[in-house]
C-alpha cells in the first residue's frame, strides 16, 4: 500500500531532466498495458497512443510549442512576463520519445452507456489511462511530462489523425536524471499548492468538514 | 514496482459490491491526499471535493439517477434493452459515502500556464486527481464506482454548487465485499474489451509498431 502512495507523491511533471536513453520494449508495454487498464464509461476505452520518436516530427511540434509559448507570453505583463520567461514548458526532443493520446468519440457510439447526459464522459476516461500511464512511469523510475502548449489541429495534422478524433496529450516519456522534490512552476515562484483542506467540503459546497478544521487535514505532497 | 500495476489492473468500477461499512477518517485523507496530488495545468489544482454522506441527498440523488437511466434505456431496442435491464449502473446508497469531485475554471485564471490554445485542459486536471482517488482507494481495499448517469445542473443544484464551478464525477467511495475480476460491462455481455495493440501506432495514425505484430502487446489487465 505505501509504494502507491510514493509513486503518487513523488511523480512530477517532468521538462527539464529527460536524459534522452532509451526505452526498454517491455518496459514500454507495461507502461502502455497500465494506461490502457483504465477505466471507461461503457467500457468503450476511447484512447489511442501514437508513439513518436522521429526527429523530424519531435522538431516540427517543438517549432509549434513554441509558436504557441509566445502567444501565451504575449498576454503577461511585468513580473509575471519575466517569470515565464525562465520556465521550461517542454522536453520534446530530450525526452526518449512522445506518446500523443486521442479520443475517439465514435468508439462504441451511439448507445454508450453512461454518456447519454454527459457528453465529456469520453474524453474524461482518455484522462484517467493518461494518470495510469504517468504513475506507471513513475514507478519504473521513468519521466512524463504533459506538454499542452500546442494547436489540436496542428498537431491532428502533423500526426495523420483522422477528423472526428481529438488529440488529448502529448507526453514526453523517458528515463530522466531525478524527479525535482517540489512542482517547476512552485520552485520558480509562478504559482503555490493549495491546501487539501481548502478543497474539502461537507455534504454541500463551502460547508467544512465536522471536526476537520482548516489545517487539520494533511498537505498534498511534496 | 509490482504493487503499483497489481492495484491498476485490480481496480474495477464498483455498483453491486459495497458494504457500507464506515470509512475510518485517516484513510479517507490518505486517499483526498492523493487526489490533491495529481498534477494540473499551470499548477492550478481545479478541483473540488464535496463528501456526501447525507441519506436524504443520497436518496435524491438516486431517484434523479434513475430518471436518468430510463431516458438512455428507452432509445435501446431488443436485445440490447433486455442486457441493459440487467446491470447495475450505481451503489449510491449502498457505498459508505460519496465523492462529488468539481471543477472551477477561474482558479489561477485568467493566465492559466497551459491552457491558453487548449480550453479544456483544466477539466484533465480534474480527472488525473480522479484516477489518483481510485488507485489509492483501491490500495486500501475499497471500491470506488463513477455515477454518470445525471444531470449537471441538477447535481449542480442539489449540493449548492456555484455557478461556473462544474461537477464532474459522483463518486461511490468505501468498503466493499470483493472486486469483481471483469468489468461488469463485460460479465454482462455488453462489450468486450479491446486488445492494447489496436490502440498503440507507430509515428503517425493507423501505422503498426515496426516488430509489434497486433497479436505482440500484452491485453489490458484481467
Amino acid at each position: 500500500m505505501s509504494e502507491i502512495y510514493e509513486v503518487i507523491h513523488r511523480r512530477r511533471d517532468v521538462r527539464g531532466e529527460f536524459t534522452g536513453e532509451p526505452i526498454a520494449e517491455e518496459v514500454l508495454e507495461r507502461i502502455l498495458a497500465a494506461a490502457h487498464a483504465a477505466p471507461s464509461v461503457g467500457l468503450t476505452q476511447p484512447w489511442d497512443f501514437i508513439l513518436v520518436r522521429d526527429d523530424d516530427t519531435r522538431e516540427a511540434f517543438r517549432r509549434h510549442v513554441y509558436q504557441q509559448r509566445r502567444e501565451f507570453a504575449d498576454t503577461l505583463r511585468g513580473e509575471r512576463a519575466d517569470l515565464f520567461e525562465r520556465i521550461k514548458v517542454e522536453g520534446i526532443l530530450e525526452s526518449s520519445l512522445a506518446v500523443v493520446v486521442t479520443y475517439d468519440p465514435a468508439r462504441g457510439a451511439p448507445a454508450v452507456l453512461g454518456r447519454h447526459a454527459i457528453a465529456d464522459a469520453g474524453l474524461y476516461s482518455v484522462c484517467l489511462a493518461i494518470q495510469n500511464l504517468w504513475l506507471a512511469a513513475t514507478a519504473e523510475e521513468y519521466g512524463v511530462g504533459w506538454v499542452s502548449f500546442y494547436n489540436e489541429d496542428y498537431l491532428a495534422a502533423l500526426l495523420g489523425i483522422p477528423a472526428g478524433i481529438r488529440p488529448v496529450a502529448w507526453l514526453c516519456l523517458g528515463p530522466v536524471s531525478h524527479l525535482e522534490t517540489a512542482p517547476d512552476l512552485e520552485r520558480h515562484g509562478w504559482r503555490d499548492r493549495r491546501p487539501l483542506a481548502a478543497a474539502v467540503h461537507n455534504e454541500r459546497w463551502g460547508e467544512q468538514p465536522a471536526g476537520a478544521p482548516a489545517d487539520a487535514l494533511p498537505r498534498a505532497g511534496h
